[in-house]
């Protein structure tokens, strides 16, 4: 049947994703190169997500690729604005950490990529219940093309304390799109074995018997 | 330095990766085998949930592993209920092709699993701008599984015409859970080579000149 996939993985190719979905980190500015990123790899990455799934197959997402400096610039602005806001919501030891971390790589990545989810005007399939669904098929896209650089071995963060209204100023974004992921990519010097914030013990690790529940909530 | 990880990927692990991403699709209740899933399977699909990125470390996870029938028959229900009302969305030809179509697996998927975006009583770091990320965080946890699933050549499905409090209901959840995905997983008889809504006409796949904007929007 000619509609059939004929592809089966074996072992080796589930431990490869395995690896991969292990090794992928945040990567932050400390840690980008200056290289360029090719061409060849930039489509390898939009590829991934554009393969990603999209309810009733939407397709619901924009992707907007940003090499000017003075973008970059405009952006980090809001991240700075919105980082001197942040530090006040956290109290004591907490503050304390905050301060101390790199939270973003904007103006050091080679390539930054903004993401956005576009609204339809008619009815989506299997969105009629549940409207985030649009947003969360934008998310799927920014995890295909998170592990899609890491097995590049490029390296990705997803910046999030931003005000989306500005970045979509500064981008002349249409109304009506909505920011899902501020990415930033570049060639690393490393990646971390663990999670940064695991290593730096802002958070614990949870094990899958803290969060799997069997069968329903007591 | 032991925190650095030595893993580099070559290309025969891209392709791999790539092939993966290629060949996930929706998966509905007309092509599950009725075999259950083996424990070590559902551990090494949770175990790719639990190495998501989530915003802040926050981990903010929850998964229902459900195999009563009983339960899949009330979300079922729930999902029946929902789809009579989604059909009236759509006018006349979409309307005639949306009855045709095998929309869930709930009752034929040996494993359902209900995926819950649990809010912390704290500020989380990077969502204090963003507030959507927990839940973002939450979709990077289903992607991952479902790429592991599909190297298991086990398929998903993701079940989203369903009204989520019925659903919390359902399965006893606290109020302040809130519902992300109803994913079906079992074993396959086929995978289809293309998204299946694709193979049906339902949309076009969309090229990549149409979704990417070069630096900012005109």
């Amino acid at each position: 049947m000619a509609q059939e996939s004929q592809r089966f993985f074996n072992e080796n190719e589930q431990d490869v994703l395995e690896e991969i979905l292990l090794h992928r980190r945040d990567v932050r500015g400390n840690h980008f190169k200056k290289d360029s990123i090719s061409k060849e790899d930039i489509d390898r990455i939009l590829q991934a997500g554009l393969s990603a799934p999209s309810v009733g197959f939407s397709q619901p997402w924009e992707f907007v690729l940003i090499h000017d400096q003075k973008t970059k610039q405009a952006v980090k602005a809001s991240f700075q604005q919105e980082n001197e806001k942040a530090v006040h919501e956290f109290t004591d030891v907490k503050k304390q950490e905050y301060i101390k971390l790199k939270l973003e790589g904007v103006t050091e990545a080679p390539l930054n990529m903004a993401v956005f989810y576009k609204p339809k005007n008619e009815p989506v399939l299997g969105q009629t219940s549940m409207p985030n669904m649009g947003k969360y098929s934008v998310v799927c896209a920014i995890q295909n093309m998170w592990l899609m650089a890491r097995s590049l071995n490029i390296g990705m963060g997803w910046v999030s304390i931003l005000d989306p209204e500005q970045v979509k100023k500064i981008l002349n974004a249409p109304s009506e799109n909505q920011l899902i992921g501020y990415l930033c990519f570049g060639y690393t010097n490393m990646f971390y074995n663990k999670p940064e914030l695991e290593i730096k013990k802002w958070d614990y690790k949870k094990l899958q018997e803290e969060v799997v529940i069997q069968e329903k909530y007591s």
